[in-house]
């Protein structure tokens, strides 16, 4: 399902293809989040007019809220949602150790209220693999335990542990319910390695998953509040145990400035709710680094966020203009700058690729990283 | 600048031409409501998108949020909001009597505390016109003093005598201003008719106000609490005073079944938030009468807002989406519902057009009427 096209001859970045049951994306790409079946403030016809090639749902969102049964009855989220491209959907895992109202982690599952209506649940691994059967999303995750940085070494080997082991009854159950599934309509299950800042944990998590063969290798735990140096540290220590021939997806990751970075190390897919979530407070991303649209010095400006950015926002209004709307809390000054954002991430992705396929991938994230610190 | 151009056979509708500097725009109309310089969560595109011809903004609340210097420094209203068709700016007396922290009328203006930072301003009638004339909207309102129902007779008597006092001056600030104006850049200054739920008050405000000979009049004072009975009564004994050669603008009315209502007396403008504001709050129009999304019996509903609808909402999302993205306060949600039901009002405005082409607007209000009251 996945091939490497080419490989820039000076670093480890990559251009490869994923092909899915929605239809086939270049590497490296960047997945829009959308939590709860939308990405936040943006219509499907946003988000392909901002160019987004895949998104990502939440398995823990979506079954507290709509529910399953009505996802499923509307023929998968795709069909819920009224996306036509790829999903990711996560595990949830992340969330339900964050949001929900924990009660009970057992090797068997996790026992939990949900945080919208303080509901009683129950998932085990397995569960997590059927009802993204059910979703019908093209790339799964496996119930997973996130730590948070910094975490004691005892607890993260309990939770590495943990994980490893639910990653494999994970396997057992995707095999199990795609027995017959046709190639074409089968989703990709990824295999996450977990282990926090101790390489001994990532490197014991990554080799025992690697063995179980996965469509792909996420990178877990990363973007949990460590700092920068220490994430690409770990994550240049963990990737080498994963297949050239695989995807390589960090979740979660991250600003710009990261994933330009993770990129260089050979890091296929991302994800983070950075752009909407950032859009939503009035800070914009630029070609020249980011800024805070409520800030005074834009009272007057009547230049577009990015004079070199194309997308309908820059095209059409000024920086004084969503500056009173986002003062104001008009919506419409949330999703322009939210759309602005996304729009900036994806244009990012593909001058990425552009300068890998040349080979010229060093320079670019020197450019960029230059032009991004001189801005801070 | 207005002409009649068809009477309907049976009723007092009709149709007319309204010329405005920035284009023409038949009659009746509904004008969408952008307070802020932003029809709330629609950019320009949706608004073009749901054919909306001609917008409403507020002199009041563009005054003190971002402040006249920086929307004349954009060039006018137009230019700040990237809006390219018709604004009518209502003179905001309404807001300041309502909205701001009022501090002192007098028969030389209003004194008052902005709502948004508190600062202290005091707006004469010369003020508001003078307000307008930088904002470059195409049609201005006069300062007005418009009460609420019930109103007491004396008081009624003092705010109606101190509007026409007001109006009789605006008309005099705007013809010294605009003595060196071109034509077809000229603002249309309309006047407006208070007088509450009294008729003598009516009489004597119209045919003060008439005398002067302004582009078109509003009726203010209705949509203001009173029963749908009494709007329509107050209106059909004000509306004979106004020449039938000038356009006639009920100022925040109303429901679609008001609106028709309405056109069947001969009003040729409408305005209101109902759209948006219900929009946001998870009610939609639709050809049979209003739904509320948010409402159980939605769950599993995967048929559009309105089947008979073509609007970007109903071509591309279900009930039970929309349903899940307002019960998720998803912003989403609230902008598609404000969109469908935004187009849904420009719909009826095409169709009310039609009918009375045809001649047969009382069959249209009839069959209108009753689809609307059979889901109540």
């Amino acid at each position: 399902m996945f091939k490497v096209l080419h490989k820039d001859n000076k670093t480890n970045a990559r251009i490869g293809r994923l092909q899915t049951a929605h239809g086939v994306i270049l590497t490296p790409f960047f997945m829009a989040v959308g939590t709860n079946a939308t990405v936040k403030t943006l219509s499907v016809q946003d988000l392909l007019d901002a160019k987004v090639e895949i998104i990502v749902s939440n398995t823990y969102h979506v079954f507290v809220r709509p529910g399953l049964e009505i996802i499923q009855k509307a023929g998968g989220l795709h069909k819920f949602m009224s996306w036509p491209r790829p999903i990711l959907t996560d595990s949830g895992g992340y969330q339900i150790f964050s949001l929900a109202m924990l009660r009970k982690v057992t090797e068997e599952g996790v026992k939990f209220q949900s945080h919208v209506d303080g509901n009683a649940h129950f998932f085990t691994p397995e569960d997590i693999i059927s009802i993204q059967k059910k979703l019908k999303s093209d790339i799964i995750m496996p119930l997973d335990e996130c730590v948070h940085y910094p975490c004691p070494r005892d607890y993260a080997e309990v939770a590495t542990k943990r994980t490893t082991h639910w990653v494999k009854r994970s396997k057992t159950a995707y095999n199990q319910l795609n027995r017959k599934t046709k190639p074409k309509d089968r989703q990709l299950l990824f295999g996450i390695i977990q282990g926090a800042t101790y390489k001994d944990l990532r490197k014991t998590s990554a080799e025992e998953l690697v063995e179980l063969d996965f469509d792909g290798y996420s990178i877990g735990g990363l973007s949990v509040g460590e700092p920068d140096d220490l994430l690409q540290e770990i994550l240049s220590y963990t990737i080498d145990f994963i297949p050239e021939n695989k995807p390589r997806y960090t979740m979660g990751v991250g600003t710009p400035d990261q994933i330009v970075r993770c990129v260089e190390q050979g890091v296929d897919m991302f994800d983070t709710c950075v752009p909407t979530r950032y859009g939503r407070n009035g800070t914009a991303f630029t070609s020249v680094g980011k800024i805070t649209l409520t800030n005074a010095r834009f009272t007057k400006d009547f230049s577009p966020i990015d004079k070199n950015c194309d997308c309908y926002a820059c095209k059409n209004y000024s920086r004084a203009y969503l500056r009173h709307l986002c003062n104001a809390k008009e919506i419409l000054g949330l999703k322009l700058v939210s759309y602005h954002n996304v729009y900036f991430y994806m244009k990012l992705m593909r001058d990425i690729r552009l300068a890998i396929k040349s080979n010229r991938f060093s320079e670019f994230k020197k450019d960029f990283l230059k032009k991004v610190e001189s801005s801070k």
